[in-house]
């Protein structure tokens, strides 16, 4: 065994014997030599680096009290890829076509009929909202644990068409290291998407390290039972809360009371909440993801089924936001690219 | 220097070396000798003590993973008192006058008239949501930086018609180191309360050492406007979700997305959440807070014009939960009975 590795054994020993969580001590860039190692060298991660080095600094200018390093991301087209279309939409169709045999009627009425039909261009035309309905109103009347299961089966074995690969699979690396990255230096870390909070709870946690009660989205109406001493909480076919554009700084405000110093984006739908970020008094980085990559991912930023990307890509050239060219900013784009091939190890 | 002293100082050195944060480690009650020093000993600290030290300890049948020790306290009547009215009311009073110079009009329109004229009767009579009706009345129009201003300056000055002291003096000193115990536990500690989120969040995190972000309540509708790159959320004048009885575990499940292994409340409105915390399958525990102390705090268990306790008490006897009794179960009521005289030091 080698010197070095005798180290970090002994290291470790100690560390638990005083109780040390590490991954919870801010290390400085220094201390863990690339923090980011999926980032090509260059403004973006330089920024990146700079800012979190200052902001934990303390006696530096732009020093972040800990209580106040929130970091809001949001998640399609951010955090995992969004094409050819939300990947929620994915699981939507999936469970109408599984529930069909028990509904006849949605043969013949919108939007189950274009489901079934396999009609992607008036599914896709309907937006995000109506693919929220869509889940509404397929699991009306099911428990919130009933459909956790559905979703946690669905992410553990659905593959992505074109990719061949596990939705779950289809997450950032550079991201994933972004994330730890704040986290390490006591960021409290939030996902807050347009996609639908329970969705996304259900696979979130394993997949990004990031808790459950940190994640915000969309949310349906929901009721609770009594039930004779077996309390639940079962979804109402109807959208409660659309969380996009204002939204997204409106359920920031709600979820979390405080205004992020970091927010990461790559949609007109993240405009607001970058505003939102970008106007904080304390020192603040807006990361703006801008898809570059047709090989290895998807290029567009114009025009997509996704939903309207024109105003946000020019309004972060316009305010000098970073902007993390998906090309030639990350040197691997998904984990299974990377050299373990496995997803990054979150409880390093 | 006493050998003992040198071997603490060590023991931290080394700690600091290693960045250890010691307050975050759980300490298990034979450790740090009472962590409830302002409660009575009796079955209801004893039951609390064994819990927290099955659901801690790793291997034991009761065993609950971090992750899982969410924990919520209702907080009007359980973490500070809520006579003769909720301490919100008060605050809410004292805005219509102070703004009823800029509003003639409120003269003669109610609920203002009822405030202007001293009328708590009809005020009371329109109970909680009433109240956030009035307080959302009174600061439609305005930021929500400038309602936390107001807040934070009310109760740092505003005082208890009866008792004379700050209302954020009236807190429950054997809550507080409740609270404290929990959190050195790593519990993550929840306010879901039926009080307005902007009013509890403004002051709550210095005073309980409760973060914004783990604060939950009843919220008003807000917009959110771009204002030329000076975002801002403003207020309307319209009530958007009172998180009382069943709206605590739709709040809890929207806000944290976890079922509590922990929850504390005082009166009807809780009893969801009560029983939500319940259903739990890991182990769990409930406290129900019985006001039985006229000479220190208040004594009520029924009828109150803070609104129904009928039935709470009856199911907490019902169901087994544990009755902190006030008068009985309590050696200090409020943080200035105490030896110190001053509010515990959170920071410790």
């Amino acid at each position: 065994m080698s010197k070095f590795l005798c180290m970090i054994l002994l290291v470790l020993m100690i560390a638990d014997i005083f109780g040390c969580e590490l991954k919870d001590k801010p290390k400085s860039p220094a201390r863990n030599d690339d923090p980011l190692p999926s980032w090509n060298e260059g403004s973006v991660k330089r920024r990146i680096i700079a800012f979190v080095r200052e902001v934990t600094t303390s006696g530096s200018a732009g020093f972040v009290p800990v209580a106040d390093r929130i970091a809001t991301f949001d998640n399609d087209g951010t955090l995992w890829s969004e094409q050819p279309v939300y990947f929620q939409l994915f699981f939507a169709l999936d469970q109408v076509k599984a529930m069909s045999g028990k509904h006849p009627e949605w043969k013949t009425t919108q939007p189950f009929k274009a489901v079934l039909e396999n009609n992607m261009d008036d599914l896709v035309e309907q937006g995000e909202k109506g693919l929220l309905e869509l889940v509404a109103a397929t699991h009306a009347g099911s428990t919130k644990e009933k459909f956790d299961s559905t979703v946690t089966a669905w992410i553990s074995s659905a593959k992505h068409p074109g990719k061949q690969k596990l939705y779950k699979e289809l997450v950032f690396q550079p991201m994933l290291e972004l994330i730890k990255y704040l986290q390490v230096n006591e960021f409290k870390v939030f996902i807050v998407s347009g996609g639908g909070i329970d969705f996304i709870r259900s696979w979130a946690e394993e997949v990004y390290g990031i808790p459950r009660e940190q994640i915000v989205g969309s949310y349906i109406k929901s009721e609770f039972h009594y039930n004779s001493g077996a309390p639940a909480i079962m979804k109402l076919p109807e959208l409660d809360f659309y969380d996009d554009r204002e939204g997204k700084p409106l359920a920031i405000d709600k979820f979390i009371g405080r205004k992020p110093v970091f927010a990461a984006g790559n949609s007109d739908g993240d405009l607001q909440m970058l505003y939102w970020a970008a106007s904080n008094k304390l020192k603040n980085f807006e990361l703006y993801i801008h898809h570059t990559d047709p090989d290895r991912e998807w290029a567009y930023d114009r025009k997509s089924p996704v939903g309207a990307l024109d105003k946000g890509i020019d309004e972060a050239k316009r305010l000098g936001w970073a902007i993390a060219d998906m090309k030639n900013d990350w040197r691997i784009v998904f984990p299974f690219e990377s050299e373990s091939g496995s997803l990054v190890d979150l409880s390093q």
